[in-house]
């Protein structure tokens, strides 16, 4: 292995052939099997501590001396905790029920045919991220779990540490009698390599980007294969005029202030006109307190002093910051419509007490997640006890939302007989 | 509306922007609003029979002119008794269940927040389909069933009776209060159109070609949205050494027989050494007289004297014909090993009363649908119990196998809170 490689197109094609190769093992192995493998890479990771740190230290002076910033040095470093949380993820995976197999919906046809579906393998998945490398240990066991293969790209920057990572994953599958080569940790930093990956359909079923927008789009433009994307998260809290109050500013405060920089926070606040004056003077104060800058309509800044005004701008945004953007709607109906036009379908939330309104608000919101007197962080795949996250979608097909295990199968038909015939 | 507009650009983007309003519009159609626009379109065709008839003897006309074969031209005609299918196959799409609103699998977290899913349109369905214009009322009512909208393009030769279906549908769609926009029929033969159509996911969710290989194939390649697609239907049937040999000889006789064109019809009969002699001799002989031509490997020409060798290129065929090729296998291992091979993973059936046989073929068996003791014959929506089918995909992801509504549905998760928030 070498981070030059002479001839990258023909190296993808022959790791994308393993990985199709091995697929076919993995998918038909045992849970137990699998769970032992998921067992003994943790087991591996634990005993090699000292390689790994010093490994990743070699990626963290590689960084520094080409200048890498604070934050991405800190988000590149596997400490000591860090080595234990990927080590528990892998157990907890392996905890987690198993998705392949599973026979549901079977019923008797008129003709006596019993047909029902079984879930299966996807076959193998790709997954490009950026600069944190326990998602090498996480994305490769969500991909076993599921019976797939995977083909890993992580940022160049984390090089070794992948490596590192990727052989203690070998050793693992080796143990557990699995291919090795069912888990490819690509060992080029060739940018190449992604355009390839991207685009060979007969050895990679669906891609996964983890990381920026810009990365994300660039990947969705160009793949020749299906990809599961997530785009912005530009999320909504409606506190409706039959809001109970107390709930409001709980939800309200939660869903921007808990964390700032996540997908699922609060970008825009709705407040009904009825309930404005009286929510937003506390929120208001409450959020100024907490040093969130906000951006309000006209009539927001009637209320709150200390509001810059909103721009056409600010509604279409996500910050990933202190900032939110508030606006005073008349009721349900506008407020639906706003969210329809603005959100970027990820997760929104309605605040009420009223039966029918929040029914209606979760009928006619197009979102991943639409949810009633619940904060939008809890958009999570952890929250919604999926066990575990690949990542999040904001697109309809396949996948929506929160990615689980589930979003890494698919499912086929089953069809029980006794000679029948069709006539 | 006219056959020829010039700047199909312009005119594609309007279309499509008109649909995705719609489709808003639509989504939140109630069961029986989307329910009574099936009836009122199904009435408008009846009271429009003559209408149609006389469009669809231009299109018959021109293409007569234009030297369609036969079979073409068959295939174009609106029968009064087509007619009537037509208007029946709407009645029965209203008959089904509404998928669109489902809520499932909600469970209580340990933060105390519910989460389920909520089943969902995709938005704006299209379909490009060659010359049978009974796809026309049939693809739109699925759609609007299923809470979409539709955009349709259908072969040039069927252009009249196309618009002339296309106004009934537009007439009912009135008469429910649901936008005639929803049901989008592109009045233009200019081929661009399809180009355009493929390249708009700000308009269309995704594309469901229906048409032959050259087609889809070329849809998959240039498309810029989802395609579900049908590629080949290389059917296997595989006879163990513990089937019943009756059942055996109903179910591969079937497989073959009861229609040669159809894409779930067995192109390549497996037969396991042991009952080879037995079987072949008097399924060999019965296909022969059916008019069946036999390409076979060398154990089984030494059973079937009127059989030609097959070629390895027989292996990857769709004959599509009453052609039949066949080869003797060791036992199921060999078997699955070349199914997993050679098939085009969209049927696939094993004939045994073995039960452990049968439980591996229906696990390793990589393919959309797999049997045991099913004639392969039975894939298919109707079959399935699905009600109705707008394809067969023989791709794994999102939709799998014979589709109905659900494959043109999605899911958004709901969470249901009492001012939850995380902690």
């Amino acid at each position: 292995m070498s981070k030059q490689i002479s001839d990258v197109a023909s190296y993808m094609t022959a790791l994308g052939g393993e990985a199709r190769q091995a697929s076919r093992v993995l998918a038909s192995a045992t849970t137990a099997q699998k769970n032992r493998a998921l067992e003994a890479i943790a087991d591996e990771l634990g005993v090699s501590r000292e390689r790994l740190m010093a490994e990743n230290s070699k990626d963290l002076e590689a960084g520094a001396e080409k200048g890498l910033d604070a934050a991405l040095l800190d988000r590149l470093e596997l400490t000591p905790g860090r080595i234990d949380s990927m080590i528990e993820g892998l157990r907890q995976i392996a905890a987690l029920s198993d998705p392949i197999g599973e026979i549901f919906d079977m019923k008797y046809l008129p003709s006596g045919i019993q047909v029902g579906r079984m879930r299966v393998p996807l076959g193998v998945v790709g997954i490009i991220y950026e600069s944190r490398p326990n998602v090498t240990a996480d994305a490769a066991a969500l991909c076993m779990k599921s019976g797939n293969a995977a083909v890993l790209r992580g940022g160049s920057e984390a090089y070794y540490s992948n490596q590192a990572i990727a052989a203690s994953i070998h050793s693992g599958l080796r143990k557990a009698g699995l291919p090795q080569e069912a888990v490819q940790v690509v060992a080029t930093t060739d940018r190449s390599a992604v355009g390839q990956m991207i685009t060979m359909p007969e050895s990679i079923d669906v891609i996964i980007p983890r990381g920026g927008k810009g990365l994300i789009e660039r990947i969705s433009q160009e793949a020749r294969v299906p990809v599961i994307k997530h785009l912005d998260g530009i999320c909504h809290v409606y506190i409706d005029d039959q809001a109970d109050l107390d709930k409001a500013f709980a939800v309200a405060m939660n869903a921007k202030t808990q964390r700032y920089g996540t997908c699922n926070t609060m970008e825009t606040l709705l407040v009904a006109d009825g309930v404005a004056e009286q929510t937003l003077s506390k929120i208001g104060g409450a959020l100024i307190d907490k040093g969130v800058e906000l951006r309000g309509c006209e009539r927001t800044r009637e209320i709150v002093a200390d509001c810059q005004p909103a721009t056409e701008a600010d509604w279409d945004t996500e910050y990933l910051a202190p900032i939110l953007s508030i606006k005073v709607v008349a009721g349900l109906e506008q407020a639906i419509a706003h969210i329809n036009r603005h959100s970027s379908q990820h997760t929104d939330a309605i605040v009420t007490e009223n039966y029918t309104r929040a029914r209606r608000f979760l009928t006619e919101v197009d979102s991943s997640s639409v949810m009633v007197n619940a904060s939008t962080r809890f958009a999570d795949g952890f929250e919604y006890g999926l066990g575990a996250e690949i990542g999040i979608s904001t697109d309809k097909f396949h996948a929506r939302g929160p990615v689980g295990l589930e979003g890494l199968t698919s499912v086929k038909f089953i069809v029980l007989g006794d000679g029948h015939i069709r006539s």
